[in-house]
């Protein structure tokens, strides 16, 4: 074991590292593969450890990959065979929720599902879902600005934040835990460390903003003719819905029928005729006046002839059949193989005509070629799943290239929630200008001018490419 | 005129610079009072005429001041003798509301009101909502992160906005206007404009979210004796209105005996024998069941017996009552003669017990001093209105100090929404640590390294006190 790495043992102790087959039998990419070639695996107890162990990183110049639950899409969490891992999994303290702030103060390692848990407990809501939500971490969620089910009602990560606290590369510890919601004392230095993807600083603890616990549960599937009337569908819902309009789910009909066609484990609730296919759904807090509500707002809809027609769940099990029909993303890619999958974000009008260029290009290329769309319209969030019945590198890059070029022309972002990682790091110019990706180099030499945390995620850093 | 002045001159033309007495007849801080002590006043027509200046104010170290609607209260925009100020009053364009996205694109410029105004017509809402709305501009309102009213319900300006243009100190314009809602492409850089006083960059024009205007609105004044039950009727009500409370403001018995007793302009529409008055309000989007839900709201609250009374405003008229009382700044300082007003944040839990430890200050120091509070609870935010019955510089500073070391002792913070500037620049070690202002100190740096950009706001910077 080299020197930098006795210094470091010396500070997490023996059960604080990892080496050898230790760490060639963990992974670092989704989904789990092993053969994880970092050099060693740091565990340290709590934010002491963190701070002393970046210091001596930085005095050697040591590259740091921070580990959190590994669930991440885009290989943000790769470790090279020079880098070090830097895992807060034994970091997993909560403090009891405050039920009168509202709000509860956990570590970077703790589960999004223990969190969950334990707001549940005590009446109260962390918004924040995904489906990585048994494994992913807090810190991971902020390092990645984590999205998912509820952005349309709560927003995402960073809506829900209030308090963080973070090792700069230099092991300064910046501790900004007061959680109060307004708060314009200088600079708001938390926007630093989220969505950076551990470039910037290791978030230790967090602040999170927790939610009264919804007592009233309205939803509907409903079919729609066309993508004009779906655009003021949504507009008609978030307003009759008043604030309460929690889920907004579109899928194309290619995705609709394709999952619920021949041999679907699902029923069929609406027919598979129509354009657009939509999972509403609505949460309050006073059940009998929220059902009037909902169901007042649909009739509306009906009247003004925006949609052709509808169920809504009856049962606690309905609305699970209703949600399972969306969720079948496992079905979906069996469908689609070998899959290819986007997640995108681009201004609703542009939707529309985007797809249809993304579609007709794939068939002129690919012409057996198979392409579905659903998403989170409400948040602007869409997701492609295709095939071209191939997985060959140079296919799925041409692939890529055809998306992320369109969506670039439309002033579309080449990635909603998953975040840049390596994956994406080629594309980033789709949507950043270059005056704005000197501008992230200017921040990342600023904060780790020694380039030791995630290096070469996002973007090549200064010693690889100069701006 | 000298040789940098002649080259903005031939930048922004002879209507884009004002000189002398058109500088002094000018205020730079509020109330106006007039005295402008700046070389000169530039007025750029576009965003490529703020970064032409630029370019030249950053080759000559020329410190500029950006002026929006000068309705700060911490004289941020107060301008020295050798700076020049940059104003954005003659960029004040508009694109048509976007109302399938629900966006507005404007100029930093632009008025709040006609924000307001614009999206109004479109039967869309821009929540930001603050007193000084028919001055105060969007550039100002991004630069200060403003807040305001509605603060509960929809966030701050951090939460309004989804796109910026901005120009950086060596004249770069960043320009970030996808106006999408998810974004994880790198670093989200608008957020370094946000709430950092025009000090990182100088904000040209933004993409603001749009919400659906509400179509009911339910209002009440109620009564309730002691903190504990305060904390708890707001959960409750926050739980019950379910994602619709719109506001939660609260008044101390003294602020609201004090405005409503003898040869007050307002009824009493409670006794003023109460601990505490709250003006909640919820708006929504169906008139009929969202009183249903109100209603029911505030009588389970008396029957679980936390409050003791309670008033709901039957028309318009009734409501703009209630809120008269609440908003009538104007008939409380001129009983708290001279005033002195606190803007600060803290932790629920810790309110109480905090203005009973300022009073006892206070009443120790100057017997005869009176001292009202109130705010917006639900954002943890409240305001102090006092007198001491003088309003020498010497006691001011006293009693600032006693304000603000009892509320750094509790990680409180000195500013929710009015900003640092110049005024609060002494006290921000209360709310954020030296390790806190470095970081911001090597932000500044990397972005401003001539410290050319409103040079001594917030913090005095690298060259006047090296960190």
């Amino acid at each position: 074991m080299d020197k930098l790495l006795e210094e470091i043992k010396s500070i997490v102790g023996s059960a604080g590292i990892l080496l050898e087959e230790d760490v060639s039998g963990r992974s670092d990419t989704w989904p789990p593969m092993g053969g994880c070639q970092a050099q060693a695996i740091i565990r340290p107890a709590n934010t002491r450890e963190v701070s002393a162990v970046l210091k001596l990183c930085h005095a050697a110049g040591q590259g740091v990959v921070t580990h959190g639950g590994l669930t991440g899409l885009v290989r943000g969490a790769k470790a090279g065979k020079d880098d070090i891992v830097l895992s807060l999994e034994r970091m997993k303290g909560m403090e009891p929720v405050d039920t009168v702030n509202r709000t509860i103060t956990v570590d970077a390692g703790v589960p999004l599902q223990k969190v969950h848990e334990t707001a549940e407990e005590a009446d109260l809501l962390f918004p924040l879902d995904l489906g990585a939500r048994g494994s992913c971490t807090i810190g991971g969620n902020i390092a990645t600005n984590a999205g998912g089910n509820s952005v349309i009602r709560y927003g995402m990560v960073r809506d829900q934040l209030l308090g963080v606290e973070a090792v700069l590369a230099d092991g300064t510890i910046i501790s900004s835990l007061n959680g109060v919601i307004k708060n314009n004392t200088g600079y708001d230095l938390k926007q630093l460390f989220i969505g950076s993807e551990g470039t910037l600083g290791i978030v230790t603890r967090a602040v999170l903003r927790l939610r009264p616990l919804p007592r009233s549960c309205n939803t509907a599937l409903v079919a729609i003719e066309n993508f004009e009337q779906l655009g003021r569908f949504l507009s008609d819902m978030d307003s009759a819905l008043g604030g309460t309009l929690s889920a907004f789910e579109v899928m194309w009909n290619d995705f609709y029928s394709l999952i619920v066609g021949d041999g679907s484990k699902h029923g069929q609730p609406l027919g598979s005729e129509h354009g657009f296919y939509v999972l509403l759904e609505s949460t309050g807090g006073h059940e009998e006046s929220d059902k009037t509500r909902f169901e007042g707002a649909l009739e509306e809809a009906f009247e003004s002839e925006l949609i052709v027609d509808a169920v809504i769940a009856q049962s606690k099990q309905q609305r699970e059949d209703l949600w399972a029909i969306r969720d079948d993303i496992e079905g979906l890619t069996q469908l689609l193989m070998p899959p290819i999958v986007f997640d995108i974000s681009l201004g609703i009008p542009k939707m529309d005509d985007y797809v249809d260029e993304v579609r007709q290009q794939l068939i002129e290329q690919w012409p057996d070629s198979h392409m579905v769309v659903f998403g989170h319209l409400g948040d602007g969030n869409i997701h492609l799943a295709l095939t071209i019945g191939s997985h060959e590198p140079d296919e799925v890059h041409a692939v890529e290239a055809i998306v992320y070029e369109a969506l670039g022309r439309r002033q579309g972002v080449i990635s909603a929630e998953h975040g840049i990682g390596l994956d994406k790091r080629e594309y980033l110019k789709h949507s950043r200008s270059p005056d704005e990706i000197a501008l992230m180099k200017t921040l990342k030499q600023a904060l780790d001018p020694k380039n030791i945390l995630n290096p070469g995620k996002i973007f090549a850093q200064q010693k690889d490419s100069p701006s």
